[in-house]
């Protein structure tokens, strides 16, 4: 059995995926190998063709096989209604709640000048195209509560009062069913300082 | 972001890895297509050749893209002593741990009358005529300690003395670094029948 052999360069292969160590990856691969080929092949090459076509829609800058993705293909959705966030893994958890029915626009990362990320890197420029045109009536920020989440929320929303368009910050607070013993105390401030009448 | 799109495809692709759920496998997804292509299409590249080329070492019965595995030809170790294991993934972590410096013989499975599983399903006619060319002096049972485990190691165990082979039982107990209270009343229990004068 040498870490060399073909079995070593899959669990190696494995270890690249996010989360999984040398032992997990061994228990995949000899799970794949013994008992699942044909589920191993399907994945193999779903994996080849996604990374061959999967590239980012030309209008909200998500994954997508398409040049334009299936939100933005949507003519039932509001398009003049913008949801800014951070990762196509955001637009996908979001749509998945179904609590929105307008367009995204992805970032692709958050402002952080000491790295080098501007507005340009984030595609603000675009953005502010789409803007400039007349047809957004919202922006709804839904970057991260980070220091450099809620300043390219600041940012952008200073873009949007540029062409009187609104913008909105979602809601951060304690989340549905957290028991405020284990929550934060950053979360905490947040949930007293946005307080609402009742 | 449709869930039968190439993306949705390869999220559910992943969800065939043991111990990975549609959550996990939808961050591995973003990951993979956003910060790892290469090592992504290394991985799906080593994926479908293994599963082409992988098969069973015609000799110790584990997994190996040769006719013989390494260890089979490898004639620095010593075949007169077999380790009998359930899986090719015990042979790796036996081999891994570098203790053992003879052959292995794969049953893929223990005996279960009830499943179906008898002598024959475990390769045990192939074992018995190595033994009947009287060139193995031992054979170490490493079997699982489950009651079909012991079974398998009682059965194999008689076949040895038919041929005058050696039969020996892997070691249970508590394990190196083990804490007493976190021990299973079974494992102690083996501890306390296999205890050694010192």
């Amino acid at each position: 059995m040498q870490k060399n052999g073909l079995l070593g360069q899959l669990i190696q292969g494995l270890c690249c995926l996010p989360g999984v160590g040398p032992k997990t990856a061994q228990r995949m691969a000899f799970q794949l190998l013994q008992h699942n080929r044909n589920g191993a092949r399907l994945l193999a090459e779903t994996l080849l063709r996604a990374i061959d076509e999967i590239g980012y829609c030309r209008e909200c800058r998500t994954l997508t096989e398409d040049s334009l993705c299936g939100i933005c293909a949507d003519s039932s959705r509001d398009s003049s209604l913008i949801c800014i966030v951070e990762n196509p893994a955001d637009v996908w958890i979001i749509d998945q709640a179904a609590v929105f029915k307008g367009r995204y626009f992805v970032l692709h990362g958050r402002l952080s000048p000491l790295d080098g990320i501007g507005p340009d890197e984030l595609g603000l420029d675009i953005l502010e195209q789409r803007l400039a045109t007349g047809s957004v009536n919202e922006l709804i920020l839904a970057t991260s509560s980070t220091v450099e989440g809620e300043a390219t929320a600041y940012f952008i929303g200073e873009l949007a009062g540029k062409y009187h368009v609104q913008a909105s910050r979602i809601a951060h607070g304690v989340p549905m069913g957290g028991e405020l013993e284990f929550i934060d105390s950053g979360t905490l401030s947040h949930a007293f300082n946005g307080r609402k009448q009742i």
